[in-house]
C-alpha cells in the first residue's frame, strides 16, 4: 500500500478519518443500549426501575466521557498529520478493535455488583487504548508522516501527553484490584493533568 | 487544541460534523430496535401483536420527529460557524452523550404503562439537550468562531430561537407530572413557534 | 433556513448525504441482528438451529436488495441536485424515519409463521416510502434545486420512474393479503421495469 | 445512472466510499454485540462469567482483523479507481450485504460448542466476500474505472492478490469439516502470503 497525502489524496486520507470517526459514533451510541431497562421493570413501578439503572447510568457518564476524550485526542493526532500509508491504516484496525471493547467493559461495570475485577478490566483496557494510540503517533513520526518533525522540547511534551495515560490507565488496573471504586479517580485525573501539559505545549509553539 | 477553519482545516473542521452527523444517524436508527415484537409474538396472531406495539409506535414518531428537529437545528448552528475550536469540540461529547440517551427515553416512554414519569423524563431530556445546544452556540459567539457575530435584533431573535426550547421542554418535565401524556401538546408547540421567529429572522436579513 | 449550494457551501449541503448515508448504512447492517440464532439454539445440533433460520434469511436477502435499491435511487436523485434547502432537509427526516423501518418490517416478514398480513406490511411500507422519495424529487424540481430543470420527455420519464414503485409497492399491500408471500414478484418486478425505463432516458439524454 | 469522477463529482464519487466506511464501521462495532455477558452472569463470580466468554473472545479478535483486512483491500481499490458508475455501486450492495453477514458468522462461531460446521460456514463467507470484492475489480478493469489500466506481470500478480483469499477462504470451508477449529491457520496465512505479493508489486512499480 501506498502513502497517501492529506490534500493530493484526499479520498484516500478522509478514509482513515471517516471509518474512526463511524466508530466513535457507533461506540458512543452502543454505550446507551446497556441502559435499557430490567426485563421485569413492567412489574415495578418506573420510579424504582429507573432508580435500579444507577449504577448502570454512573458506567454511562463515564464512558461517553472516556470515548469523548479519545476522540478528542485522536482529533489531535489527525491534525498533526501530513500523509496516512499502509502501516498506520493497518495500526488503526486493532486501535479500533479496542475503542469498540469500551462498551464492552461498561457494561460489565455497570452490572452494579461492584466487583474490583470489573474496575480493573476497564483500567486495563483503557491502558491498552493509549498504548494503541501511542504506538500510532511512534510510526507516523518514525516514517516522516506528521506536518512537521518533533523537536527538542515539544517532543517530550508529546511524550508526556501520550505516556500519562498510558502510566495512569495502566497502574490503575492493578490498583482497581486494591481500592475498588475509588480507581475512577484515577481515570478523571487525567483531565487537569493533559490540561496542564497542553497550555505548556501551546506557550512553548 | 488549536482553531479549526471551515475552509483551510476541512479535515479538522468535517469531524465535528463527521462525529455528530454518525450519531445523529445512529441514533435515528437505533429508535427503530424499541418497535421488536414482543417475545411471546409467536403465540398472538400477528394483528394482534402489532396492535401491542401501538404505543411503541407513537413513542417512536415522537423520536424520530425530536431526533430531526435537533439535527436541523444542530446543521443550522454548523451553516453559521467559521471555525472550531478545542472548547467547542469538547462541549459537543456532552451534547451527543445527551443525544444518544434519546432512543432510552423513548423505550421508556413505549412501557405503555403511561406513567406520568416517563413523560417528565422525556421532556427533562429534551430541556438538557437543549441547553447543552444553547451552551454550543454561546461558546462559538464568545470566541469569535461564527462567520459573522450577531447583532442587536438578530442576536436577540437567535436567544428567542434558543430559549424557546429549553424554556418548553424544561417546563414540561414538571407539568407532565401534572397533566401526563398531554405534555406532548408542549413539545409538538415547538415547530410552529420556531417557524414564526425563523421568518422574522429572515426579515431581519 | 437557507439554500445551499454543491460547491458553495458544501459542508451543509454533505450533511445532507452524510446523515442518509449513515442511516443507510445502519439500516443494512440492523438486518443482520434479525438473523441471530434462536435461543435454545445452544440444544440445538448447529445444523438445525440454522435450518431454522430460513425464513429470516430469505427476509434478509430481500431486505438488503430493498435497502440497496432506495440507496441507489436516492444517489440518482442527489446526482440531479444542485442546492439543498432547509424544506428538502426536513422532508428527509420522515423518508429516513421510513427507512430505519424497513429492519422492523424485516423481523416481522421473518417470523416465519408466514401470515399474509406481514407481506401486506412490508408492501405497504415500501410505498410510503415511495411516495417520500416522490415527494422530495417533487419539492427540488418545484424549488428550483435541480441542476437542470426536467422538461418534456425526460420530465414524464422521470415521473414514471417514480410513480412505478409507488404503484407497484402500494398495490402489492393490498394483493399480499391475498397471494400471501407471492407478492414478493410484485416487489421483484421493480428492477427490470426501472432497467427498461433507465435505458430510454439515457438514451433521450 | 451514469459515471461519476473522482475529482469532477466529488458528491457522487464520495457517497460509493461513505457507505461502504459506514458499513464497516458498524460491523466493526456490532462484533463487540457478541460479548455481552451471559444472562445468568449475575449468579456467577466475575472472573468465571468473564472465563465463559473466551471461545467468544477468541471469535471477536479473528473477526476484529477479518474485517480489517477487508477494509484495507477496499481501501487499495478504491486508490486504484478514477470513476464509479451504476454498475459498481449496484455490485457494491451484495459486497456490502455480505460484510454484514460476518458479525452473524462469528456469533455462530463464538456459540462455544466448536462445532466443524460453524467454521465451515464462516470459511464459506469469506470466500464468498472476497469473489464479490474480485467482481467489482473485473468490472472496474472492464469498464475502464481504474486510474490506469492493469497491465503484463502488474495484472498478473493483481489477479493473484485478488485469487488467495478466495482460494483460501473457499477450500477452508471444506477443510473445516474434517479438521475443525485448525482451519483458522488457513485464515491467518492470507496476511504473510499477501504480505509478499504486495512487496512484489511494489518492486514491479
Amino acid at each position: 500500500m501506498g502513502c497517501y497525502d492529506r490534500d493530493a489524496d484526499s479520498v484516500e486520507f478522509g478514509r482513515f478519518v471517516t471509518l474512526t470517526d463511524g466508530v466513535f459514533a457507533i461506540a458512543l451510541t452502543l454505550l446507551v443500549l446497556d441502559l435499557a431497562l430490567p426485563e421485569q421493570a413492567a412489574a415495578l413501578p418506573l420510579a424504582q426501575a429507573l432508580a435500579e439503572t444507577g449504577p448502570r447510568f454512573f458506567a454511562f457518564v463515564i464512558s461517553v466521557a472516556v470515548v469523548g476524550t479519545f476522540f478528542l485526542s485522536h482529533h489531535e493526532f489527525v491534525a498533526m498529520l501530513q500523509k496516512v500509508d499502509g502501516g498506520l491504516l493497518g495500526l488503526s484496525i486493532p486501535y479500533l478493535g479496542l475503542i469498540v471493547l469500551i462498551p464492552f467493559a461498561q457494561s460489565v461495570l455497570g452490572e452494579g455488583s461492584g466487583e474490583p475485577l470489573a474496575f480493573a478490566l476497564y483500567g486495563a483496557l483503557l491502558g491498552f487504548t493509549s498504548i494503541a494510540a501511542a504506538v500510532m503517533l511512534w510510526h507516523a513520526h518514525r516514517r516522516g508522516l506528521l506536518r512537521e518533525p518533533l523537536t527538542g522540547f515539544e517532543a517530550r511534551l508529546e511524550v508526556a501527553r501520550t505516556g500519562v495515560p498510558i502510566v495512569l490507565f495502566g497502574s490503575s488496573a492493578g490498583l482497581a484490584l486494591v481500592i475498588g471504586e475509588w480507581v475512577v479517580l484515577f481515570w478523571v485525573a487525567i483531565w487537569p493533568i493533559d490540561a496542564v501539559l497542553a497550555r505548556l505545549e501551546r506557550r512553548a509553539v
